[in-house]
């Protein structure tokens, strides 16, 4: 997850419990700055510890003679299934995605459940069964899980949450710190189609677009890039709930540097930006289940490039962007017409439940 | 926890879906034996693979140079607060005490949530408070997590989940293979505190007694028991849903042994058993948060004891049975009038949601 998921990352800056809203909104599971005010000023100071540093997608813990990643997301994605995916297929390549882009090879999950009361045996078995495979095809490991119910009326068939460690690659050096004007942004595919196909598989507009999730395990395509340019790869980040710009303002934001997004570089499907343009959203605040964006050192972009799009699944990857010392914190999107604009992160939750 | 979580040990015999119950019912939840049909129909062989072996609170995972041992539950218990606890300190104490009872120490956990729109900020505030001081004072470090949020209506203020990694203790050799007739159950407390707190807390039934729920982490116990008595320690289980019977009842089956308890030995507290026959419930069938069962070599039974009982929370523990060969399979009760019964599994759920 990009924003509204959380990990310990290295000791770092203090912060005091400063939450003050006065409920739980659906903005809050958005991704967007609402999430992000949860966690910075409620969730990470009493969970992590007023000492916790910079948040990433998986948290590295020492267990002795080994450092493994961690991770966890909830999913809780209506409806269960929609063209390309599942609420289980999501889930599993969800843990495996944060630990991907992490820098850590994805070794095994556990499964939770949380079942509404009434719910068909064969839809779990469905999901189970899409679990297991999505798992076995990524090559990791479900060792494990728990499963609750609870009343009908609750959970709306089922919630899932799935927990992974994995392995420290030792061709990944990421550090947000490393982050350099001129350095390369990296994107490995088409942004929006899982935001916009749950949307359309939820009947919320009748649009008749030819639309998949892109719900996939990126570590093939993070093994090929860590291979080609390892030493050049800066940063990573699992673009999920809040979108490519809600990732990159965060590491705008942590880095304290400018991203400079070129508009007619962004990889978007005409369907993905048709679909947007209808609800006035922009394809980079809608949510991807089977995408990265790294940060490469300008004298590995090319390779690294060429890496991603020579793998399978990775042809539409693209160079779409760069670093700059200024607009410190800021991420500006350029159009052909020499406009510019500037992309903030997610605001409210256009898009509720996607993942 | 006991038999609605599970996770994988070793390789072994074959499994085939065979679950053909047409709908998830409140039992599937409750830990007894619909919820093992639930796991060993559906879930293990679809998810874990269908030569997964006996299964356990934790899972085993080769991570390079260390083993780990990998656990995740998930709460919904009903209300979110209870004399003694709430559904943080439960989330906390369960994952730990999975590990524990796994011969795992504790190390890192990570706390997703699901939340429902409308839950009051001070609400989530004080879980998030409880579960820092938890972990903290159970001396295991929260290192991340992610958050969602649904509908009003939905998810009773909140679900929470809860995965951790621990390290395998070397002083733990725990393998149900291992039994044999002869060897103690030891009981580190009083049963039934929790799920009859639970109970009475949701004003169910109206009855004034002073009931506390044991939501505890069992780590120190354990960590007696292993330092006095390790080689004899043969198998350890946390006994939540479904309680010591349906623990011990999956011992006697995976043992493939007879367990025989000692009625008048087994920890009871007053309030308990009069809330039990009251409600025709048996103290051996309720959900404890801050129990273990443990399986000694005779000749370890008494520093075992001793050694957990001089433990600060360890004074009522009591070697409450004994393996014997026969009757394979089952657990026989004993009173003092010379009467026998069997003790089964939980059957239905008479106590739905109380972890």
């Amino acid at each position: 997850m990009t924003s509204s998921g959380y990990a310990r990352r290295v000791s770092g800056d203090a912060h005091t419990v400063r939450f003050h809203d006065p409920q739980i909104e659906m903005a809050h599971g958005a991704g967007g700055k609402a999430s992000r005010r949860l966690i910075d000023t409620l969730l990470a100071p009493l969970l992590l510890g007023v000492d916790h540093g910079p948040l990433g997608d998986a948290a590295l813990v020492d267990v002795g003679r080994q450092l493994v990643a961690m991770t966890a997301d909830t999913f809780v994605v209506r409806p269960l299934t929609f063209p390309g995916g599942s609420i289980g297929t999501l889930a599993v390549h969800g843990t495996i995605n944060d630990l991907a882009v992490s820098g850590a090879v994805p070794k095994a999950l556990l499964v939770t459940f949380v079942l509404e009361a009434g719910l068909p045996g064969p839809v779990l078995e469905a999901e189970a069964r899409a679990m297991g495979e999505a798992a076995r095809i990524a090559g990791v490991a479900i060792v494990g899980g728990d499963t609750k119910v609870v009343e009908h009326g609750k959970a709306d068939g089922m919630y899932v949450t799935t927990a992974g460690v994995g392995v420290p690659d030792p061709r990944a050096a990421l550090s947000v710190a490393s982050v350099r004007p001129g350095d390369r942004i990296l994107l490995s595919g088409p942004i929006g189609d899982h935001g916009t196909t749950v949307l359309l598989a939820r009947g919320a507009v009748t649009l008749a677009a030819d639309l998949r999730s892109d719900t996939r395990s990126v570590w093939p395509l993070v093994d090929r890039l860590l291979d080609a340019a390892g030493a050049g790869v800066r940063w990573m980040r699992d673009p999920t709930r809040g979108g490519v710009a809600t990732a990159l303002n965060e590491l705008a934001h942590d880095a304290d540097l400018a991203v400079i997004l070129q508009e007619e570089d962004l990889p978007v499907r005409d369907e993905v930006r048709g679909v947007c343009e209808i609800l006035g959203l922009d394809p980079l605040h809608i949510a991807n289940e089977g995408q990265f964006v790294a940060v490469v050192a300008p004298e590995y972009a090319d390779r690294a490039l060429a890496a991603v799009r020579r793998a399978p699944g990775g042809e539409a990857a693209a160079i779409v962007g760069e670093i700059r010392q200024s607009p410190a914190g800021a991420v500006i999107a350029c159009s052909s017409y020499g406009t510019t604009r500037v992309v903030d992160m997610l605001v409210g939750d256009p898009l509720p439940r996607i993942c």
